[in-house]
């Protein structure tokens, strides 16, 4: 093991208010790593999670005094699931598929502190515990329920809709008997959210002339959540059409992110709407609520199994190709969750015996 | 009585998008109402009080779709204090002191739907029931327990602390033993929070270089609970300074409501704040809580009796004066609450023969 080469992804550049570009990672080689500890276990990565929030760790560790930056103490890493290769952990054996944080790399050492956790191979499709019944999962039904506390027959609005969390807020807004307005970029997207998914309405940002009159029209009751992927623009048409007693869940800022590192971006000030209309915005990160994970994943797994909740992947193959998935968050094009396959799972890889 | 003549103020301009004149008003004069069904009271006027909140009526009914207009549904009115002349109410009698919302008149017809409610005279001053025992401090006492959910011992901002609802609040805060910063705009201010009310820290936002930069020093461990009554630049200030799971309680917007009707103004977005923090932001209006009025008069009370709560007012004499006194809200030079007095209350009239 240890004669073989790790590849692992370095941070080398900022991009300081702009989109990351391929130049701000670098591709280094060092000696796959060795145990050196109790309770470590020794993982050849099979999976990374994009996910776009990551962007605020591209920032020097001294503007970023909220977050770890990956300059800092965390190297370039990201949510993901690798194979067991060694270990001295007591919970987990060679061969086993964990959940962890995993560096950029083709090998990662992990512990308890990334967030190991076991994978129930039998439950489910593996890249599900990555999405749809994991993080992007829990991510959805945490913000909807405790944040928003959603009420049945409520009209909620998800922006980045298509995407891996608001494909999946929307799809729990319907269970809940809601009526769900999905925003979204491209027509492909429009397609699938209505015509697959079943969400009530869907607008595309970029072809409609004005998303608030869009709104305003398709809601007449208002919107009485507004589950936030993006932020700016979208999110101030949005504002302005919000119900009495709204509440606008802060998820995500993907339209705003990229200005990290650099002047921050303006819009309209909303504090007389928050008082006329008595609204509640709230951010959330979901690490926060553990206790409600159970709950999550019982439900979802539910949902998923009775084909009430579907999810969609782009798969980008091969651990040198991560910054190009990463930076394709930005371009907007993908639909539901992105992942990196690094190494493909057991019984997938080209050179095993096949078993009988 | 129907022979005495009634003056009555209306709105003959709006100011859209700038401070209100004097010109927007015009005084009207008209015979004294008379009560024209069960359950009405004929009030003369003693009191009027003044709120900068009143400024958002100040728009035509159309692009006032969520509050009542001054030139809509309600005449140009205000909360008040006025004694009982004529009654069909079965719960009140001439010569009864009681609350309720009047128009900027000298007389004028309340029923039960302009919140109507006696006064107990022996209680405390009547006036006091206009602001720190009355509709004031329910604001403070609300914002701060129910919307915030103070905890002791955090560290809490208030902006326009020296105003009515800013300075019961930073007085309510010290009570459950947090640190209490109060933002205002001249030193008379600074040294009535400091010296008077004894808040631990006043920031004078006019004559100081930066108010981020200050709060920073003052508040090594960041700002738990921002008591909002303004808005804009300086709240974007405390915004940068807030704690993680800080939450903003947005009570007031005086530095933007006078762009109402106008261009709506801009800043910084905060979107990434809110999920870096777990910021909560909750714009509120009273009346929505009347369920813990008791205990707010109680509490607001009790601590008045003890003289742990304190208030100022300043007092304009003469209903003719009603528009200058609202006027110079937005001049910034008042402490406490700002009162009309339209006609002394029995016991203090030049003209009552003396009571033995």
């Amino acid at each position: 093991m240890t004669e073989e080469t790790n590849r692992v992804f370095e941070i080398v550049e900022y991009p300081e208010g702009e989109t990351p570009d391929r130049d701000c990672f670098e591709l280094q080689e060092e000696p796959v790593p060795e145990l050196t500890d109790d309770d470590q276990v020794l993982v050849r990565t099979l999976y990374l999670r994009m996910d776009p929030g990551s962007r605020s760790k591209m920032v020097p560790p001294e503007d970023s005094p909220y977050d770890d930056s990956w300059a800092g103490d965390e190297p370039v890493s990201s949510g993901g699931i690798g194979e067991v290769v060694e270990t001295t952990h007591p919970d987990y054996s060679v061969g086993d598929i964990v959940l962890g944080r995993h560096r950029w790399a083709d090998y990662d050492v992990l512990t308890d502190d990334d967030d190991l956790e076991a994978v129930n191979i039998d439950a489910a499709p593996i890249r599900a515990t990555l999405h749809v019944l994991g993080h992007t999962g829990r991510v959805a039904y945490v913000g909807l329920t405790e944040i928003a506390d959603l009420q049945e027959g409520e009209t909620v609005v998800v922006s980045s809709a298509a995407g891996s969390v608001g494909s999946i807020a929307s799809q729990i807004a319907r269970i809940y008997d809601c009526r769900v307005i999905g925003i979204a970029g491209t027509d492909d997207k429009i397609d699938y959210l209505v015509n697959e998914l079943g969400i009530d309405e869907a607008i595309n940002y970029k072809t409609t002339d004005d998303v608030q009159e869009d709104l305003a029209e398709i809601c007449p009751d208002s919107v009485d959540v507004y589950f936030d992927n993006v932020g700016g623009e979208i999110s101030d048409a949005v504002m302005n059409e919000m119900n009495t007693y709204g509440r606008i869940v802060q998820c995500g800022r993907i339209a705003l992110i990229n200005a990290e590192g650099g002047e921050r971006p303006t819009g309209p000030r909303h504090e007389g709407l928050y008082i006329k209309k008595r609204l509640r915005r709230e951010g959330f990160v979901v690490d926060d609520h553990e206790e409600l994970y159970p709950e999550a994943e019982s439900k979802l797994e539910e949902w998923y199994t009775n084909d009430q909740l579907q999810h969609r992947e782009t798969i980008v193959e091969g651990l040198e190709n991560t910054p190009d998935a990463f930076i394709g968050l930005f371009e907007g094009d993908d639909i539901g969750k992105t992942l990196v396959e690094v190494s493909k799972p057991p019984g997938e890889r080209d050179d095993e015996i096949p078993s009988e």
